[in-house]
C-alpha cells in the first residue's frame, strides 16, 4: 500500500428522533449511554486499530464536544474539518479526499451508529481495503435481520451492486427481505481518496470544483469559509457518486449494526448486549431512560424518557412518534430544542 | 361565653396514597402545591380569624416542618403536643382537652383537607359554638356531591344524628346519595372541652384515665413519655365517644370540603378552582405533577408524578393504585417511603 489508511468519521446532522436526550446542541452521537461511552467515542475505538489516521469532518456547535470526548478516551484527532454549514456527505467526503493525500485509503463512516461483532466487522474493513487497492469505491452492505423500512437497500450479486434503493415502503421490505440479495446500507464506504475524486470529477464536476476551491480556504483551526461552502452544491454520496459510477463494490456484512435511531432500538440494542446503563425496566415492562431516579407504573410497554427540563412518555414500539412531540414543543417551547 | 375558642389541629398521620409527592417523613398536609401554601398553612389561615388561640397535636417526626411552615405565614402557636406514639384521634382530642380549661371550646381540625366557601364555612363554625355552648359535641357533616365511598357518612334528621356510617360500598353510597340524609364526615368537631372529657369519662373510663396519666408527663417542648402513651387504648373518637354519646349534634354544612387524598382528588380540585400551580396538562388530557419541566405525550389520561428520586405513572381516575406500587417500592426500594 502506498497511501496510509484514514478513518473519515462524519459528525454533522443533528437527529431529532432521541430527542429530548438528544438536542440540536447534543446530537445523538454525544449522548454517553453505552457503557459510558457515546457513539461518537465508540466509532473512535473500534477503528484506532485499523487505520493510521483518523480525519473529523464536523460543524462548529459539535467541535468542543467532540474534542473533549475525545479527551476522555486519550484520542488526539489532528485533522479536522469545521463545516460552517453542511451539504450533505458528498461535499464532506469530497473536502476530506481533498485534505488527504491523493493515495490514502478513507475508511468513511457515520459517528452514530453501533456495531459488535468487531471480528466480522475487521475482516469486512481488511476485504474493502484490498478492493480499495484495486481502485473501487466499496460500500458494506449488512444483511438484514428483519423488513426495515428505516435503511435504505442495496441490491448485490456478490461483490457486484445492482441497485441502491431508498428506505422501502413496509412491504417492499420483505420483498426485499425474501430475495435474498438486499443489505441494508450502512452508510460506511472505503476507497482511496484519488479514486473517490476522480469519479466525483466525472459524474459532479460542478461539486468537484466548488470544493477544490473551498478546502483552500481552510483555516489553522480546520473552518471552512461560509460563502465558499454555499456554493458547493448540497447531495448524498448515494446521489451524486455511487448510483453512476461503474467502480462500486459491496462487501455483504453479518456484524451486528444499528443505527439506534429510535428509543425501540436502543431498547432492543440494550436489551440485547445486556449493557442497561441508563436505562430502566418496570416489572410492568415499562422502559425508562431515567438516572438517578427509580420509575414505578403498573402501565406496560410505555417509554418514559426524563431529561432535567423535559419528560416525554411513548408507548413501546411506537417510538417514532416522538416526531409529533417534536413539532409541537418547537411551536411551544422552542428553547428545548 | 365563658372560655376561649381553641382550633386543635390534628397532624398525625402519615398516608401513602400520594406517594411519591408525599413521604412517611413528609406528609399530605406539608406539600406546598396549593397557591404555593401547604394544606396545613390553609388549616391554620382559615382558621385564625374564628378563634383565640391554637394547639397543635402532631409527632417528632412533623414538629419542624410544621413550626418552619408556621414560621413562613407568620403563626405563632405555643401549644403543642408532641405525640412519641400516635393513638388515633380520641387520645390525642382526650390530651389536647386535658392541656384547656374545662370551659374552652375546641374546634378541632385535621390539617390535610381544603375547604373553600369560607363564608358557609365561618357560619357553620359559629353555630357549632352556639352549640358547644349548650355542651353538645358538634360534628359538622358536608352535602355529598356524589356517591364518594372514600368517606363515612352521618345520617341525620336536622341536627339530630341518627347513626354513623363506615366508609360504604357503591352501591350503599348512591343509596346514601338518595336518601338525602346522609351527610359526609368531615372529621371536624366543635365541644367544650369538659363536654368531651366527661362523655369519655362515661364511656371509655380507661382511656380516660389513661390519658390523665399521660398528660402529666409533658415536658416543656410538648413533648410526652411513651410509656405513658402506650397504656393508652388506640381508638377514633368516632368509636370511642361519638356513636356511644347522646350529646351529639350535627351542622349540615354545604361548603365545598374536600380530603385530596388522591392525585384524582387534587388534579379535580385544582380544575375546579384554577389553582394549578405544580400541575401540568398536555394536550392529550394527560397530567403531570411536574415542577419546571415540560411533560410531552400522546398517551391520554395519564398521571405522571416526577419527584427529585422517583417517577411514577397512572391511569387517571385509577390513582389509587398507587397502593400497589407503594406496597412494590416498600420491598425494593425501602429507602424511598
Amino acid at each position: 500500500m502506498k497511501g496510509r489508511i484514514v478513518n473519515v468519521i462524519l459528525s454533522g446532522g443533528s437527529g431529532t428522533r432521541l430527542w429530548p436526550l438528544s438536542r440540536e446542541s447534543k446530537p445523538k452521537q454525544f449522548i454517553q449511554m453505552f457503557n459510558d461511552l457515546s457513539l461518537f467515542q465508540h466509532t473512535v475505538n473500534r477503528n484506532k486499530g485499523l487505520v493510521d489516521d483518523f480525519l473529523l469532518v464536523t460543524n462548529s456547535l459539535q467541535i468542543n464536544q467532540a474534542k473533549s470526548q475525545l479527551d476522555d478516551i486519550s484520542v488526539d484527532i489532528s485533522k479536522i474539518i469545521i463545516e460552517p454549514i453542511g451539504r450533505n456527505t458528498a461535499p464532506a467526503i469530497a473536502l476530506a479526499a481533498l485534505s488527504l493525500d491523493k493515495d490514502d485509503i478513507m475508511i468513511v463512516t457515520p459517528s452514530d451508529h453501533m456495531i459488535d461483532d468487531l471480528e466480522l466487522y475487521n475482516r469486512s474493513i481488511e476485504k474493502s481495503l484490498e478492493l480499495a487497492e484495486q481502485d473501487f469505491l466499496v460500500t458494506f452492505g449488512i444483511k438484514p435481520t428483519n423488513p426495515n423500512t428505516g435503511f435504505g437497500y442495496i441490491e448485490s450479486d456478490g461483490e457486484n451492486v445492482l441497485s441502491f434503493r431508498e428506505k422501502p415502503d413496509s412491504k417492499t421490505a420483505k420483498d426485499f427481505l425474501n430475495e435474498g440479495n438486499f443489505n441494508w446500507n450502512s452508510g460506511i464506504f472505503c476507497f482511496k481518496a484519488s479514486t473517490f475524486l476522480n469519479e466525483l470529477k466525472k459524474y459532479n464536476q460542478l461539486m468537484f470544483e466548488a470544493c477544490l476551491i473551498a478546502i483552500k480556504s481552510i483555516s489553522k483551526e480546520g473552518e471552512l469559509n461560509k460563502e465558499l461552502m454555499l456554493k458547493i452544491p448540497s447531495d448524498s454520496i448515494d446521489y451524486a457518486v455511487l448510483e453512476k459510477s461503474e467502480k462500486i463494490k459491496t462487501i455483504s456484512s453479518k456484524f451486528y449494526w444499528t443505527d439506534l435511531g429510535t428509543f425501540d432500538a436502543i431498547i432492543d440494542y440494550k436489551i440485547k448486549s445486556n449493557k442497561v446503563d441508563g436505562l430502566v425496566k418496570t416489572t410492568s415492562d415499562t422502559y425508562g431512560f431515567i438516572e438517578g431516579k427509580k420509575l414505578y407504573t403498573n402501565k406496560t410497554d410505555l417509554i418514559v424518557v426524563d431529561t432535567e427540563d423535559s419528560i416525554i412518555i411513548l408507548d413501546r414500539n411506537h417510538s417514532n412518534e416522538v416526531k409529533e412531540l417534536y413539532s409541537h414543543m418547537k411551536i411551544v417551547n422552542p428553547e428545548l430544542k
